[in-house]
């Protein structure tokens, strides 16, 4: 999960996530709008008897707030609450595991923030079966293939591997950038991402307000897409100033096509 | 304002009270479902450029916990915040104007704990308008005949107060008493109020958890109110465990007849 709103807690029993699956949790800033729901959600987990650690990953004072809180209303959890504090002003990786690795972007907003860089590790190679029983391979050396290696035939012929499978697919990778000035130091780190959110709380009209509120405006979103070769953009963090939501697609288009907006219990796939 | 439970902010523009009307806000005891909107509302105030001081009365710790969150975020309030720190287990008054006193009722739960006792002072007297000119009263005495005092006709006499008046409506007065395990002690203090809400977590099938979690039955929240001779009982903090909400009435009806379940935005006139 990235950041936590009050509500958030609401919002997700309603989007049907299940509680449990939820395991890490990202946190890019320490304003209300992205902050507030985690100590009611890390309560409610307690009440539901969740016994898996969770993690949380988030600007420095984070755990002093969340224990604080806890303590204060001798409400500890039964659970392991492991946090990981960032102060750091470069990109740093924060976790990895077998298939994904998250990597911090650091911002410019009016309090220490990060966005986060999830990146999907290569999976495995897809066995081309039509190739492979040609070339008289066994069965029970397909599971081998898959992981790139060459395998011997029952003619005892050593096959290699690129001739019996095709590459996988290349991996996902997702930005989230908010809250953020606009900030071009990032493009480098997010080159090519699958799916990039960079928050657009301004139109151009606005864009006066930027440089004291440490906001973008959806222009300067998808120059970010575009500097980045991206393959779409995700906009969203809306001011409620503006009457029509549309806008900021008509700003954003002209510089980067393939920009949406995001939406509560909206989900995009890739 | 009493409490502050997570989302309390959204509960409230759905209610339709106006923010600026919420001047003092009490925290009977600091777990989550009674405090953990308040600094959600207290950011929003902000937003909304609220000019006016909020007084917030609560257990030691709730100011550190507040400043903290506002310390990290950047984010001080542009209006005063008044901390009214409470720690005595004694019975205190904690606010008074011309209207309305406050008072704490020390509870027995898990944590720190106080209900507020709200109780309105007298009001003016009601002029028996027929009377009053009966009695050659100028209009000019009416404002002075409602605060109680004799006066002089056009005839020069002395006219008596009470022959010309009605006494004031009785005072109103409310007891708030959320969290808290049976605690016999607080109905002299509550003697005759007008309305009494008191927590009713469980059923009696569920009594013997009272003890540990220091909550009530719907059986002990009407005992309290009929030992207290109050004018009606509101039951509210109802568990989820049970399918129907009318067990509580009917557990509670045969002690004290009028009792009634708070629900959402549900308004109750005294």
């Amino acid at each position: 999960m990235i950041d936590c709103g009050e509500g958030t807690q609401v919002a997700l029993r309603k989007s049907k996530v299940k509680f449990a699956r939820v395991k890490h949790i990202f946190i890019s800033h320490l304003h209300g709008d992205h902050f507030y729901g985690l100590i009611g959600l890390i309560s409610t987990f307690t009440l539901l008897g969740r016994e898996a650690d969770l993690h949380i990953y988030g600007p420095k004072g984070i755990k002093e707030i969340i224990t604080l809180q806890l303590k204060l209303g001798k409400a500890w959890t039964n659970y392991s609450l492991i946090f990981h504090e960032l102060d750091s002003k470069a990109p740093q990786l924060i976790f990895e595991d077998e298939k994904v690795e998250v990597h911090t972007i650091p911002l410019d907003h009016r309090v220490y923030t990060n966005g986060f860089l999830f990146k999907e590790k290569p999976g495995e190679r897809k066995l081309n079966l039509e190739a492979a029983v040609a070339a008289k391979i066994d069965n029970s050396y397909f599971r081998k293939l898959k992981t790139g290696a060459d395998v011997t035939n029952r003619d005892g012929k050593l096959i290699p591997n690129e001739s019996v499978t095709f590459p996988p697919d290349p991996p996902s990778s997702y930005a989230f950038c908010s809250d953020t000035a606009y900030k071009p130091e990032i493009v480098p780190q997010i080159q090519g991402v699958t799916a990039l959110y960079h928050e657009a709380t301004f139109l151009e009209e606005h864009l006066h307000l930027c440089e004291k509120t440490k906001h973008s405006t959806a222009k300067q979103a998808a120059t970010i897409a575009k500097e980045a070769g991206v393959q779409q953009l995700i906009l969203g963090h809306f001011s409620t100033r503006y009457s029509s939501l549309e806008r900021y697609l008509e700003e954003a288009r002209p510089v980067f096509e393939n920009t949406h907006l995001a939406e509560d219990f909206k989900v995009f796939e890739f």
